[in-house]
């Protein structure tokens, strides 16, 4: 891999190695050379897990472990990854076998997240934790603003469903306890009711909706614990 | 909790909180109190899988990657954390509700096990990555220092023996292609072979056995990109 190379890889990535054979090695599929990413790939992935788990944190106080866990599954999926992979030109860095190059390998999704992994594991290596958060924000602000944890709660409902369903219980109905204040700043207050589990929860919440699930959450952990 | 049973705890862990309420979070069940610790031990456990990862990467440069992945599962299984939550006595600080004292909660490996990844994401959001990996390297340096790489890399052969009883095939054949050298250095070389599967490899060691070793995983993993 020539100089010029490596330079527009820095460019694209915004970091420029020390030791340059962590970035070599970090885009060297195993079909390559014995050389190849996939340590690399384990570090990177547990790296990218916790800068995930730590953003998540810290931006969502609200957002409770089991959905914290879930937004970054979505964000880490094979998908998520090999689409910022794609979108920085990452394939055309890539080093693979023949058998690979014919099958158009540097397209592939698995091929493309595992090396965005290996290039996080590489950056970690060579210039610690700092610089990795750093790539890591970049690669991740769009899809971490975007992020809606009104949206997030709103799972409540369908997790209660899903979960009632599986047992064949029946379904939840939601009550109106109370609604209070003006017109324009009314509060609600919800209660769901599983008849068969013996549970009432309530939620409270500025329209019906939140009030909604936020009871729907309360009586999904509920009953998870009682499983 | 008074300031005296956090001074304690500060002493076993090593640690002194600048923000105490970290550390009662932590120690708080949700059976105790809706401001419990299973945020915490989200991002705690995300914390430990890095940190562990990262030290096995720097540790074991030999080592492949689906074996730094199961030696991270081995060491970060519930069954290892609770061991190390009660050796430094854990069980004493954990606040929980009623029932969860009634039925000795403190004693479940599965409690001790989340508040020990707990008080790790309470050390990481306290006092950032260092003092969270120097404890965490206290907290596992004994248990590193006994993995012997060796050991590990015997699982090959047992690998691939399994990996071709579950798929009715054929046992490895190993044969010596060569043995160099004088006798207190010698090099061997051995072939690993799978008839069923037309599968030949090659392992080079200082002994037969490491040789074998060789042969089996690159067979493994051939085996493996077949399937």
């Amino acid at each position: 891999m020539d100089k010029e190379r490596q330079a527009s890889l820095s460019r694209i990535i915004h970091y420029t190695f020390n030791d340059p054979s962590f970035m070599i090695m970090a885009l060297t599929h195993r079909s390559f050379s014995a050389q190849h990413n996939e340590r690399l790939e384990f570090l990177g992935d547990s790296v990218l897990s916790f800068l995930i788990a730590s953003e998540l944190y810290k931006r969502f106080p609200r957002i409770d472990e089991g959905d914290l866990s879930r937004l970054r599954a979505q964000l880490v999926k094979e998908s998520s990854l090999s689409a910022i992979a794609t979108s920085m030109g990452l394939g055309d860095f890539i080093r693979l076998g023949e058998g690979e190059l014919k099958s158009a390998g540097w397209r592939r999704p698995s091929i493309l997240a595992d090396t965005f992994e290996s290039i996080i594991g590489a950056i970690y290596l060579d210039g610690g934790i700092e610089p990795t958060h750093q790539f890591v924000s970049r690669c991740f602000e769009t899809q971490l603003n975007e992020i809606d944890p009104k949206l997030i709660q709103k799972d409540a409902k369908t997790l209660l469903q899903e979960l009632l369903q599986s047992k064949k219980s029946d379904l939840p109905i939601y009550n109106v306890v109370s609604i209070e204040g003006e017109a324009h700043s009314q509060t609600f207050t919800i209660e769901c009711h599983i008849k068969k589990s013996n549970i009432k929860t309530q939620g409270v919440g500025n329209s019906r909706r939140i009030a909604e699930q936020e009871a729907a959450s309360k009586a999904y952990h509920l009953m998870l614990e009682s499983m």
